[in-house]
């Protein structure tokens, strides 16, 4: 790095190398905040349209020739280089920007992150280009794919992972952390392995998991699969997902997946036994509903784990039901009767519910505090239910 | 069956047992239509509740006895008993609901129907009572459970399975059928086997899945599970059900469910086997790709066949992408240049996206007319993307 740089040098330029949903909402996103973006992409359709939604402008092969030749002059010097190409072309990608550019940060967003690394360090790549290499991994998508579902709000919120290796300049990090902050994503540090099998049971499995359970449509009457309610649409939502790239994702994080999946195989072998078991003799199988029952309760505790609206904390509190008659007033006869008798009300949530002469409000307080709001509701003559 | 049931006559007055979901549901939709419906639950907090919300009135012990006494007298014989409990009791409930009500139809609603059959016959049930027994499965329910989530909607448009059994009387399936049609569902009539081995596919194998996925995340630590998406989110929202419910419905399908389970375990083997190749030897493991690609392959085709906004007959259209500037009058500029070329439009969406220049029209059209589209919009100078 020739500099260390300030927020505005090293975002000064960005040059997004893949037009796709990430390259292009990337651009969109800078260009809403004023940075130059310039963008190339393989497909001249691709390309067109990310330019013509506003994410940047086309750098052309003629001026790539110009910049090569003319490396110093600032206009045609990215200060960072996004790589936004499916995983099993990421490395290539990245050497070459590398190269190309001698003064730029280059980051890549594959969802994959220690095979782009090795794959990088085997293609010959000096310690010096190394130094300006950080993976990183935005942990954004939508179900459109392509620029066409490109947005610039993509990443709010979302967690934006930063893989430095141990050879990453720590200014070059900053450059990427800098990238993922002014997007308003949420950084996360983390070692590309350790990335690695995270996002191989929060996100390779259950892909895995969806294709496995959808697959098994194929062969059902139409008139069995019409009995599909919201459970099965949720379950196989992602298995209408690309094969190409999954295939890139899954062979690239092969041993981590592998190793969740086995634990998946185990499991589902004991099922398996327990359903076999109850086949055999349903009266006698005592074991084997324990086992079941055992195998959902353990999907409740690892479900509880994802942060939510009402994350796994709601547990630590209690509810009291009350009745609230569908008549004007009463919703605010029931705060002052709450208020009155002095007792703190963590959150509130009312069942509306179409076709009922009632609703039920539910109070969340403290769990000590739950007898005493039924006893001053019951006195103030309102239905409350244990 | 004393005679054959009218429309009025069938429905005169429903006997609910069970107000969770279902039952308090089946309870609000026929209140709001005018039935005379009576609640029974073991549970009378549950009981109060489903009342409280316009279900129906409990049927006391005290009125069953004296129900019982007098069975000849029409008010407390009610036409039809709805057997709304789990599913390891509803065939024990079953048997005495049609011994308690010597006129009545029974049915029930357990998401399991062979087992609750069998459990019948082998219980001492005699033909003349089996003759009134039609047993049902209406394919809706809700994240939240008990009377609380209840709603006289809940059934609208959803398939409501009836599996008459061959000793079923025939007036007896209309009399469910009846049920079903004025709660706004649509009648599917199958065989209980039959029904047991779609919902195999299309509900047990599904949470089972999910089960397994979210089972996963119990040891991985918070930074990880923090960078869970929507993918991750969809996959194991059912997840968060009952174990003691599932268990009973496993157990109580478990031939089915065993193999359908077994179908995905040695696809899973499949998967396992392709990602051991590559972690051994990702350069040489051309085959393995292949594997894994077809695993994905296989979930599209599957996800395809669920009925939806956008069926899989979408994939019989071509669709053509125009740039639609984000200034007033465009659209109908569109419109009137698409109207004026005469081309048939058989749908329209159009990708409107948070901080773009521009959205993207995608029109709709058979193939053979995609090209001429895209000619007549060009002479009108839109830009339009192959």
């Amino acid at each position: 790095m020739k500099a260390s740089p300030s927020v505005d040098s090293a975002l000064r330029h960005v040059h997004i190398v893949g037009t796709g949903l990430i390259g292009a909402s990337i651009g969109l996103a800078l260009r809403e905040r004023g940075r130059h973006v310039t963008l190339e992409d393989p497909s001249p359709t691709a390309l067109a349209m990310a330019r013509d939604l506003g994410a940047g402008e086309p750098l052309l092969a003629a001026q790539f020739e110009e910049a090569h030749d003319i490396a110093t002059h600032e206009v045609w010097q990215p200060s960072l280089v996004v790589v936004a190409v499916p995983p099993d072309v990421a490395a290539a990608v990245v050497l070459a920007q590398l190269r190309r550019w001698p003064n730029a940060v280059v980051t890549d967003v594959a969802s994959v992150k220690a095979a782009v690394l090795d794959a990088l360090e085997q293609s010959g790549c000096g310690p010096a280009e190394l130094s300006r290499y950080v993976g990183s991994h935005p942990m954004a998508g939508r179900e459109r794919s392509g620029a066409i579902g490109a947005r610039s709000d993509l990443f709010e919120g979302r967690p934006w992972v930063v893989s430095a290796a141990p050879r990453s300049d720590p200014s070059a990090r900053r450059t990427v952390e800098l990238l993922a902050k002014t997007l308003d994503a949420v950084v996360w540090r983390m070692a590309a392995e350790d990335h690695d099998e995270a996002v191989a049971v929060v996100s390779h499995v259950p892909q895995v998991a969806a294709s496995l359970v959808a697959s098994r449509l194929r062969d059902l009457s139409a008139e069995s699969v019409s009995l599909a309610g919201q459970g099965l649409r949720d379950v196989t939502r992602i298995a209408a997902s690309d094969p190409v790239l999954w295939t890139q994702i899954l062979a690239g994080n092969a041993g981590a997946v592998r190793e969740v999946l086995e634990q998946v195989a185990a499991d589902l072998s004991v099922v398996l036994d327990a359903l076999r078991s109850l086949e055999h003799d349903p009266a006698a199988a005592v074991g084997a509903r324990a086992m079941l029952a055992r195998v959902i309760a353990d999907g409740n505790a690892g479900h509880l784990r994802i942060p939510g609206k009402h994350g796994g904390g709601a547990t630590l509190y209690a509810v009291v039901q009350v009745l609230v008659p569908d008549s004007p007033g009463e919703l605010a006869r029931l705060f002052n009767a709450v208020g009155a008798g002095g007792v703190n009300i963590e959150d509130l949530q009312i069942e509306h519910e179409y076709g009922r002469l009632a609703g039920i409000a539910e109070l969340t307080v403290l769990p000590q505090a739950a007898q005493e709001l039924r006893t001053i509701l019951r006195a103030g003559d309102w239905t409350v239910y244990d």
